[in-house]
């Protein structure tokens, strides 16, 4: 029976889940991918295995001007901007007889992304346990130089394998969970059940909110970036652990529940990346993917999410694969 | 038996082949995808059986800034540059105690990215012809707000299918084929003939030259971007029409062979994206995957590789993904 | 006496107005700088003269994230973001030892910065009237390669003369002209009468309405970007011309009264830039000036405004200096 | 007399350099300018006196994709580029009708610009002394959110004042000096005496060594950013401090002798800017005004310099102006 963990979540709570959670070292002194490592080829041949239909779901927001970055709200991730897309060369140029002396009429473009602005993956050097990073790799390693350890680059062919999805707003019979709604191990538990699914080693496991559904509902994204959210609950560091996934994601902002009530700020954050090396990914689209779970049934898939292999990064943005 | 044409490519017959190969409207009027139309959910499900040993292979080259836009050539490709990455935070920042008041040390970082900078796909918004773009649309609807017509975000869950790698360089026994080496409807035939495989409706043809293996051995750029290169004849327009082909890609900057011996530059550019809707894809990293293909004598496989949703853009970076 | 013109400002006016005030050939068929060229070096040494107190003003407002590209508003200026300032290298690197192999302890930064997103000149290719630029150049000297007549880069030993405040508010006796204020030509004669100051050739006019202090006091920029504001009446384009001002500059978004009361939108700008060729400066900060100016009862002194010589640009970003 | 130094440049004459030269607290312990306090109110009248033809100098190199940072050298300054621009908005739009339906027709831009990539000042939070910076501040308060001590905001009304040109390379009579010609306190002397001119409390000092003139007559910048050049000797910290100059600045990539001869990588600038707080110029143009100097025999005038106020920013682009 997997660990609980009541709130608040202390420090001492979380030095005690440093411990009781610590991969360092488990893939070697040189390792820069972490849980990925649980994915074996094996897995990605029984993932394809998964692909009945044919029907393909992109779980990706839209990358413009419009994204969540604009949305108003308490602790606004510093720094993050929506995408600016620009272009360097146009079809009004081409109109405009301009381009006919270079012999070809042609657009390019040019984009401006923060890496975690839309969906991405949380690369394991975007978080640091005190002087450390992912497998007790100094923080410095992580300059302005970019990531010297753990790059979002050393993923590159390591994001295939099967997805599950855990839809708890469905499970719990709401459209959106509530802010602060906290989804502990029972619930993980509960879902897998109703949903006929397991979640095992090297399964890349999705967990719908709803929060994302709410949000394009209202037609803004006030309150969601680095605002109040449903989401995992400290004590499913423990679960996830225990279940050996590859990696996890979700419809909100950062995954784990908002308000934290705790000590530190996002204390599930603290432990999963640097402590456990496991790839987080934020701001997927689930709810068409969710839809076609619950229509047949059928809650596991092929997934297929490479983010663009961005040397010494430590956000990498991606448009994820659901292949059912 | 496919249509074989003759250089010069003159206007034309640039011309001619607009006349015999336009796909516009063949998906109606407000089409935003062209042949990846081909792509049926049946492929999809054949081509997940494809993958055999679970063996993954990353088809992009690094996004830094020792890419291939720092290559010194003739035409430089203007406006692009290699992709800048910055950070917003740092590991340095967090060992410098500056971050702990806000509860958590994490870093966060951004890119300055052009879109074709690097491994991507062309959007069928990318090249006009005359004052028309893909499907007869207005090539005014790709203006400085980007394209309003087949953006790249309409692809973003199309990418998926069956990959047949042809390796004309292993082919004609050799490492690289020589710049202004132009690879006839003939050769296409006769590498599926010596390969074992067959091209068909659907597929992503990835056609590997062996430039980018001599650009890596002699360790830099210079004359790959914008210069001359092996490639695609004009006349393979033909063959990939005959086909129906998805897309194709090449380990080249621009697919077709330079120089262009032609009136027009770049003349199968001039076709392939606007007159046909084929979206094609440019500085693929093949030569792992070829030496795969090379010892199992497997030519085949599942292809996944989804661009970014950028909207309104007419480039698609891309990490593909060849599973077998 | 100064024409007058009554609103609404129909299309018919703006023709007339274009007739009646174009300077096109007036300086030449090469000409890059319109009515800049008012200013003689006599006028720069005269300006020199006005150095009374060796009092410094800046005029610019912050560029940072705070600035008022965050306002929320009716018509917000399309693909203009406020300024987004990113480390290339930090205090927090050379803390961390990071930099000790380079031998220096050095920190470098990056700017992402819309021309016309803090204070600004907008050049001559900014606004086009129907197909033509400044001095009767075809608007497509202007395309994705930037602008190939009268760009930025023209005027950067230009900006050097004497300037002169109209305080609006201050003659009007409220703190802050309401939205839709109209500054007439009458308004302005009053005002340099009350003032005891004259405008006349080769001077750069700043006029103050007050409203960068009213959204100072409120402590946002909601409203102010593209939004209502007072501004000079389209009448005064006939004063300026008429007095042959080189420059005017203003402390509001857009120069001109919004709402504009007429057929076109901004018709003031139609005029002033491609058929005057009168450099405009918006978003400037005039109060701490106008103080002193109301103090001594001065309200003329040395200007120097130099944009960067940015190869092509439209908008030219500066930190205009008043000396007094 | 001055105090001279030989050379080698070792650790223990950087810190007895350290120890003669620190101006820690000169101006209280909440300074942000350093030797700009020099300059005085009846400095800038007497600067303004100093206009005598109403001839003006624009000291700024063009800010485009031709600049320095293109040029090959052994150590290219890390993270800088070319600045790079595009347009928002463009003629080409306005002539292909679609900005109609906004009302009118206008033009946008863009820039991307690493600070130092053209002309700049250095900023005081540009260089480290060991954990300190300018004033005894720690060095972390230069961190990824950028500078909260010292950022070039602070000297955006004091950029104006005296202006001196030293032409050394006229003065020996070169064109321009050679690399790793080191420019002594003597030499500054005997070119004061030879031009007749005397640099003094509060004066921006602009230094001429012919190298951006030997680069544009080359045509282009190889060897430039980062590699070696003629500059100022270690000494002429001592002469610079005696003389109380406000700022320094030179036609160089950076200012100081290269190679350095020292332990050092830059020992000039250890001291320059955290220690003395004496702000510097970087690639400046200065062979137009040298000439018009040379002519009349005239070494002093007005100079005007103010940077864009980038709040938190280490280096600040700028167009100084010379006004004679």
């Amino acid at each position: 029976m997997t660990k609980t963990v009541s709130t608040p979540i202390t420090m001492k709570l979380i030095e005690e889940a440093a411990e009781e959670l610590k991969n360092w070292g488990k893939w070697g002194p040189e390792d820069h991918i972490g849980t990925l490592n649980y994915v074996s080829p094996e897995d990605v041949v029984r993932a394809a295995s998964l692909v009945r239909t044919g029907k393909v779901f992109s779980l990706a927001i839209d990358f413009d001007n419009k994204g969540p970055q604009g949305g108003k709200t308490k602790f606004p991730p510093v720094g993050r901007f929506n995408p600016v897309h620009t272009m360097l060369r146009s079809g009004t140029d081409a109109y405009s007889g301009i381009l006919d002396k270079r012999g070809i009429r042609s657009a390019d473009d040019l984009v401006l992304l923060p890496l975690q602005a839309a969906t991405h993956w949380d690369g394991l050097g975007h978080i640091f346990y005190k002087d450390y990073m992912w497998n007790g790799y100094d923080c410095r390693e992580v300059s302005s130089f970019g990531a010297a350890k753990a790059g979002i680059e050393h993923v590159r062919d390591r994001m295939v394998g099967r997805g599950v999805l855990l839809d708890i707003a469905r499970h719990m019979g709401v459209e959106c969970l509530e802010d602060g709604f906290a989804i502990t191990n029972e619930i993980l538990d509960a879902a897998c059940a109703s949903q006929n699914v397991t979640v095992g080693r090297g399964d890349f496991l999705l967990v719908r909110t709803g929060q994302m559904g709410k949000q394009h509902k209202l037609g803004h994204w006030d309150g969601y970036p680095g605002g109040d959210a449903p989401g995992l609950a400290f004590e499913t560091l423990y679960w996830l652990h225990e279940k050996q996934v590859a990696a996890v994601a979700t419809d909100t902002w950062g995954v784990e529940v908002r308000p934290n009530d705790s000590d530190a700020n996002q204390p599930w954050h603290w432990i999963c990346i640097p402590i456990m090396g496991l790839t987080m990914g934020e701001i997927f689209f689930l709810d068409e993917l969710a839809a076609a779970c619950a229509a047949d049934k059928t809650y596991d898939f092929m997934f297929v999410a490479p983010t663009l292999p961005i040397t010494g990064a430590v956000g990498g943005p991606v448009n994820p694969m659901a292949i059912r």
